[in-house]
């Protein structure tokens, strides 16, 4: 597979909400970054963190707006959408992924957390 | 100047402190989008805003983390250092700028606003 077949493998794995399909597509140290908090580090949290919201979620959908490649690097700007409770959640991210070996070692999304946090507190408020 | 070039002069511009050299190097018609806040359309308000934080700030320095070129688009990953009063901010942020005809017709960045806010807020406080 090709790193963007690797990731796009991955993302499949999410808009399906299948925590173990996704989590088979990283490295066992992969480092799952959202900045500017600190790594994620190991395919096990990072599991923990993808159930923590994707077990919101009725449905997920992660459009990607523009994916460049270089190399062994996957670049792309997404909108990655949720729904939950009565509407969706949609979050603008600009993710940057590392491939070695047909595995993520290196997944940094750059978005606004409070865009994130201020939609959520929304939509579990409908509910 | 290859868009490389072009973002490059403006990052050099900006580091500056220079508003009016930035803006040089932007399309009259530029979308400058701090993502997901509405786009900030023409070189005139963007030079507002730019003047808005560079004038708080006595140094600046963008440094570039990754950088990666296709074709007329440029896309890095930086840390944005702003020295304020006593202390340094520091925003890590993705940018993708689209070049043409030697002109900046789009910078988008991506970051999150209250790792921002909140630097700010307490460098303010310490002056």
């Amino acid at each position: 597979m090709t790193p963007q077949e690797v990731v796009a493998g991955f993302i499949a794995a999410i808009e399906s909400r299948d925590v173990d399909a996704a989590l088979a597509f990283l490295a066992a140290d992969v480092s799952y970054e959202n900045m500017p908090m600190d790594p994620i580090v190991g395919r096990e949290m990072t599991g923990v963190v993808l159930h923590s919201y994707l077990d919101l979620s009725t449905e997920v959908e992660w459009r990607i707006v523009r994916e460049v490649l270089d190399g062994d690097v996957v670049i792309n700007e997404r909108v990655d959408r949720f729904h939950i409770g009565d509407g969706w959640l949609e979050l603008p991210v600009a993710g940057f992924w590392e491939v070695r070996d047909g595995l993520v070692t290196l997944w940094r999304d750059y978005f606004d957390m409070s865009a994130y946090t201020s939609q959520l507190d929304a939509l579990v408020g409908d509910g």
